[in-house]
């Protein structure tokens, strides 16, 4: 906020000046003549350089006092090197000043720790260059989602997280005490958004789900975010143009403003170059044939495993739309190709790498007769779902959408294993602390 | 999507032209010679105008077999008229077809309906222009909040909903059923933003958070939206002054660009115009002196009640910060004023019109011995809070942020007295449903 201090990450406008940069001590290395102290402050990482000869006494010692993570104002003048690490910039320190020397038992060192115990500190675990590129990288994608749904006069309608009935069954409801009733936490807003789309056109939510899977897979979290846009009057191919440019913005809008961070996780980022629309439209049965042609045990009918769709993607350079799936493996809202009954007009877009879906959408049934008839045959309760039905009897429109799933979107793009680390705080079947 | 239809809101740049809109019928008024359509699209409404001697006599019957809320695609040619309701256009129409004809039972007519019955058929409402104008405002409020802050380099860092443990008190915590134990559903990210702030400098987390209070008031819904920014070396100036400035920001920003909403709301807008930084800064102290001089039975170290704050803000012509409440009222996390430890270094941000607090913040206690005691005074279980507590053993810098109340601000600033009517599915203690 302050005038007189300088972020890192805007250190090149100030080469050649003193200034004073604060944040926190990543590391340091020194000899009895010359300290290396590695800074972060949160828009980056600097090295600077205190010279035992050319500082005060002080000021030496105080350096030579810092353990890892302590607080410190820095002063310095910043010389332009290529060769500096981090940033390109070196900050020859004259002054530090600690804030708070932190407690000498920081429980992250440099070395190598285990995921429980990396997790079970991931308030510390946070500060580390490659959790901070993650978590830079997540911002700007659902900044670039809303941006491009913004720009295009969509509006952003938060679905409720209480809802009396399930979206897609109830084994994976989580249930909550309400007062001297039962809520169940929403794990889609999609039901919501036709409402909305049918007062306000162009609608999204972006807003955390929630699936109560005893999963243990690295795709798997218990809360996860979403973003889901729903249109009235939009036809299926609308519907697909819509995902891959909002796709496409997001990864370029990363590659623009994010190069450092993907630099900081060792992305390869010559695939995300690739990713321009058009995305391959690939049937559900053009997919099966291939996936029978290279061996793999799957007959029509039913759904991908993780193995059939990282092998699938592996086929081509971007991402891709798998269309038209059985009907009868698809939720109860979706509606049937019109001439192709037993398929529906819906697609899951599989990113490549193994990274699966990210995104899941389609057209939505719009007729009140068949409505019904889905949610009898799948044995949902009508009076539930009483509102939804109004939606086909007054005012009808032919209407689709999709949901992106943030996790698995940053996971991709950061081309890292595990989702659980593109979440701030995440959440798991063992994890709810910190 | 399809460049063939034009949206209602961008008829201006049409005129003299033939278009078609699509949309639904909000109402229809007919003589035997003259058909007046309002048509709305989510963007919009505007008049259409069809003269049976000019028209094909389908196209007449059709207008004519029309019910409220029958889906349409309507064409015409788009006539400026200052005098035509809506949107200064008129629309003269040449054909049109109907999608899907409402059943004739619509639930919400064009006359008046209580409370109740308009929540029970949300889904339903939001059609209404004075709903869809609110949920338009609420749309550029949080919009305008984003902005302002991912503009300030802030990054969005999205604290999780599922909690070990309470942030200010356990008795309006939700409840869940979390595999074999359970968690609550959080009441607040800034816990979660302070550690994000240590790691990242600037941040925020915009999402839904939960309280189960049993108040009925109209200020209260049980599920709420929420920003929260919180900064790394921060002041308690600069906190005030982010805060203003995000405020006067989204108020411009509504007025800028949500004009035609606040018409619809008969918003007087003159009290908005005046929000500009910097906002009067009334320290508690003298504010209960005013209130006391007012004939408020009211003593130093009570909190305000509603009527309070509404007397209290009638004073200013702009929102006003109350600074240095009671500690004692006040969180355990609240840092004390330095120079008066028994009042806290935090303030409110009350709105004008009685719509009362619509930000909550100030400094955070940094000091760790500090932080014990209060944790121990709260009676708040420490084992919970380690996380926290490791912020001030490792790095701890003076640090503040502050929340506000996506509702509030939006039923403040649409002047709307209900401020479940800026959710647009809105959870009470006695309502899930829609």
């Amino acid at each position: 906020m302050s005038t007189e201090y300088v972020a890192i990450k805007d250190i090149g406008a100030h080469a050649n000046e003193t200034v004073t940069l604060r944040g926190w001590l990543y590391n340091i290395r020194s000899s009895g003549k010359i300290a290396f102290l590695q800074l972060r402050d949160g828009s980056g990482m600097i090295q600077g350089v205190v010279v035992k000869a050319e500082v005060a006494e002080a000021t030496w010692d105080t350096a030579k006092g810092l353990t890892q993570e302590s607080s410190v104002l820095v002063t310095g003048s910043v010389r332009q090197d290529d060769r500096a690490p981090y940033c390109g910039y070196e900050h020859t320190v004259t002054d530090v000043q600690a804030v708070q020397i932190a407690e000498p038992n920081y429980p992250i060192s440099h070395k190598e720790h285990g995921p429980d115990f990396l997790l079970e500190n991931r308030h510390l675990w946070l500060r580390t260059p490659k959790q901070a590129a993650l978590l830079r990288i997540r911002h700007e994608v659902m900044k670039a989602a809303t941006t491009y749904l913004d720009d295009r006069d969509f509006l952003r309608i938060d679905a409720p997280i209480f809802t009396p009935s399930a979206c897609e069954g109830t084994t994976t409801l989580f249930e909550v005490d309400y007062f001297d009733d039962k809520a169940f936490l929403s794990q889609s807003g999609q039901l919501y958004m036709e409402a909305a789309a049918m007062a306000l056109g162009k609608v999204y939510c972006l807003g955390p789900a929630f699936r109560a899977e005893k999963s243990k897979t690295r795709r798997h979290l218990t809360e996860f975010w979403m973003i889901e846009p729903e249109i009235a009057f939009l036809t299926f191919e609308e519907n697909l143009q819509l995902q891959e440019g909002m796709v496409t913005h997001i990864v370029e809008q990363v590659l623009k403003n994010r190069m450092a961070d993907l630099k900081t996780l060792e992305r390869d980022i010559a695939p995300l170059l690739n990713v321009k629309a058009p995305f391959p439209r690939v049937s559900y049965d053009e997919a099966i044939e291939k996936l029978q042609s290279l061996g793999h045990d799957i007959a029509w009918g039913s759904d991908f495993g993780a193995p059939d769709e990282t092998v699938l993607t592996k086929l081509y350079d971007r991402p891709i739309f798998v269309h038209r799936f059985p009907a009868k493996i698809k939720a109860f809202y979706m509606a049937p190709d019109p001439e192709r009954p037993e398929v529906a007009l819906g697609a899951d877009m599989l990113a490549p790498g193994g990274y699966g879906e990210i995104i899941g959408g389609g057209q939505r049934v719009d007729d009140a007769d068949l409505l019904r008839q889905r949610i009898q045959d799948h044995n949902l309760p009508e009076e539930a779902f009483a509102w939804f039905m109004d939606l086909r009897k007054y005012g009808s429109v032919p209407h689709g959408g999709f949901g992106m799933g943030i996790e698995r979107c940053v996971a991709w793009i950061a081309g890292i294993e595990h989702v659980r680390e593109t979440s701030p705080f995440p959440r798991t079947i063992y994890r709810i602390y910190p």
